[in-house]
């Protein structure tokens, strides 16, 4: 059985990027709440649940907003699925919805990096890989190299990734970098992994962005008519990447997360037409897209630089600017990338506009690609 | 619109307790969750998906848990509202299995304590209230007070429900303690913030419990037939204390937690056989029965001097030991709860049966009492 579509009312951010120290955690998730309450029209008193996705938060960072809020009386809960944890508030609040739970319901997703992990996200201490070496930053440099070596793709294919998205995020206002960046500047950067470079590499941001979810009966207490956008449903899936495997950008995972979503939504890979990937290294967007099955394996360095992938390409990828140039607070971007998708479904994207879109997926992954760790993929399927 | 009922297919959980540093959390919450599935006959295939209530466990620590059961491909979450995280891992599971998303979820409750917090769970640094020496104890404390002065009731009293609820769990082989202590001890022992003294106060403990919880479909999968205790509902409310109300053990988020309770399941305080009350001090199982409107306001002392809270009494609260005395990795209390709810409901509960038990209802509150976080109570109700 698939759980019923949830009614996309509202949607709000602020925009993303390195806030001062007396910017609280809960005072982004405040403004940003408040802004997807204001743009479904809802106050307070018409909400019903709170579900809030955060990593660094510490424990009922979701209560304190709340209160912040004026929303204390209500069911308050907190999620964490490492960097899906916004994906993975969105999926309980559209099943809580589905099963009848509430009607209305505010789901934020909101980190404040600079305060928690000023020097970047550090592995657990108890990851042997990441202890000899093999971080984060290192996997996908492997993974870089690996591609280069199996489809003939160059370091300036991959480094394509990073020009687009930063050229797409010049027309979004929340995004963290507004100015377009060479691919010179990407292949001169300072190497952090190599073949990766800096401007190959997600930022440290903070940030927030909220979703006013509804059941048809949490519209009509809203008084929208008319149509808004759905969710058709959240795929979760989990996978480790065991180091030694033959292929290290098999992205089985995300073949999975993908079936799934195919699965619940009932929409197939022919019917997206834009997709909020998480590009937390570039050739992370590259590996993903091919692994959900929308570009041929091995395909999509060349689909980048041919420009496949850019707004008005026939399969636009962040169009927000992605996880490199819109940011990535950890547990903000799933609810940012639906956001977006929200906008451009609606036309409200302005000078990033995808014409015309239909559909669109936002996919996510949580937790580290090391062999005893398993990552967590969300596929979220929004359609007009 | 009422969620369906979750069907609770297996309990399992670990002797609570201080464990050495070699015992990790992902093996704590390994041994429960086998228990708990073969409690239920259930193979590693037949699980859906792992829902992970913890606090201290760091980042995607269900997912750790998830490979080493051989579940890693799994849709898995993890799931934070401080002591009432497991609880809220059970509420997200019974509603994605009533949205029709899984049939057969495996829901584990875990901490580790003593690694993470050997010294007792401390504030945030920003709560104020707390760094002026109103912390959790102390709060426990003025509850305590005011209630002696409110009611006329007795230290002694108060002490009683101590004493209860370590006699209950001389039968419970879970149980931290298994020793019965006797109402002088708990009057003797050092105090913590008076009139509390030590064997008022929950210990630190590690544990892990776990649930298998299955629709219909999923039962006969597992190929259980004849009647299982079901997961009626899970209530989960918010709410802040304001210091300087006018009275401190008003309970309002209780008193709506309980009412919340009544409107989703359809039972009634008058139905409630047995209580797992979360006893994290002696004065709380007290003021929150009432709050509940199990116990008149101002008759809670009263009741537990004259025995109607033991086993044989008119209302059983804690046939477990509770938080006092079964311990309180808080993390796993939740789902502890609904073990002892489903061991009793099911006649296995040995020397601490309440008999003819029909209809059992588990509280858990999560966070502080203090005027800037909201706590989250939940009020689970498990009938026969």
């Amino acid at each position: 059985m698939t759980p019923a579509p949830a009614h996309v009312a509202g949607a709000g951010m602020i925009r993303f990027g390195k806030y001062p120290a007396d910017v609280t955690l809960e005072s982004m998730a405040v403004r940003a709440a408040h802004a997807a309450m204001d743009d479904a029209g809802a106050t307070a008193s018409q909400v019903d649940a709170v579900y809030v996705g955060h990593v660094f938060g510490g424990p009922v960072a979701g209560q304190r907003i709340a209160v912040q809020l004026g929303l204390d009386g209500l069911p308050v809960s907190n999620h964490e699925n490492y960097c899906a944890s916004g994906a993975t508030a969105i999926r309980e609040a559209w099943t809580a919805l589905a099963a009848g739970l509430h009607d209305v319901a505010l789901v934020i997703g909101v980190e404040k990096m600079t305060d928690r992990v000023a020097g970047g996200v550090r592995p657990d201490p108890g990851d042997l890989d990441a202890a000899m070496g093999f971080v984060m930053a290192a996997g996908h440099g492997m993974s870089a190299r690996r591609y280069m070596a199996d489809h003939g793709a160059t370091r300036a294919q991959i480094a394509a990734v990073a020009v687009k998205n930063h050229a797409h995020s010049v027309h979004n206002p929340y995004a963290q970098y507004q100015r377009p960046v060479s691919l010179e500047e990407v292949l001169g950067a300072r190497p952090i992994a190599e073949p990766l470079g800096l401007l190959d590499c997600s930022p440290i941001s903070d940030g927030a962005a909220a979703l006013i979810l509804c059941t048809p009966r949490g519209l009509a207490r809203l008084g929208i008519g008319g149509t808004t956008p759905r969710v058709l449903g959240c795929a979760l899936v989990s996978g480790s990447v065991q180091l030694g495997t033959d292929d290290l950008n098999a992205e089985d995972v995300s073949r999975r997360a993908a079936e799934q979503a195919w699965e619940l939504t009932g929409v197939g890979p022919e019917d997206i037409d834009l997709v909020e990937m998480h590009d937390c290294f570039t050739i992370a967007e590259i590996v993903r897209l091919e692994g959900i099955g929308l570009i041929p394996r091995g395909e999509g360095a060349r689909w980048t630089e041919l420009g496949h992938t850019r707004i008005g390409g026939k399969l636009p990828v962040n169009a927000s600017g992605g996880l490199l140039s819109r940011g990535h607070p950890v547990g903000a971007t799933g609810v940012a990338q639906a956001c977006e998708l929200t906008w451009q479904l609606r036309e409200q994207a302005a000078g990033r506009q995808v014409d015309g879109a239909r559909v669109g997926l936002a996919y996510c992954k949580g937790g580290t690609v090391s062999g005893t760790d398993g990552g967590s993929v969300t596929t979220l399927v929004i359609s007009r």
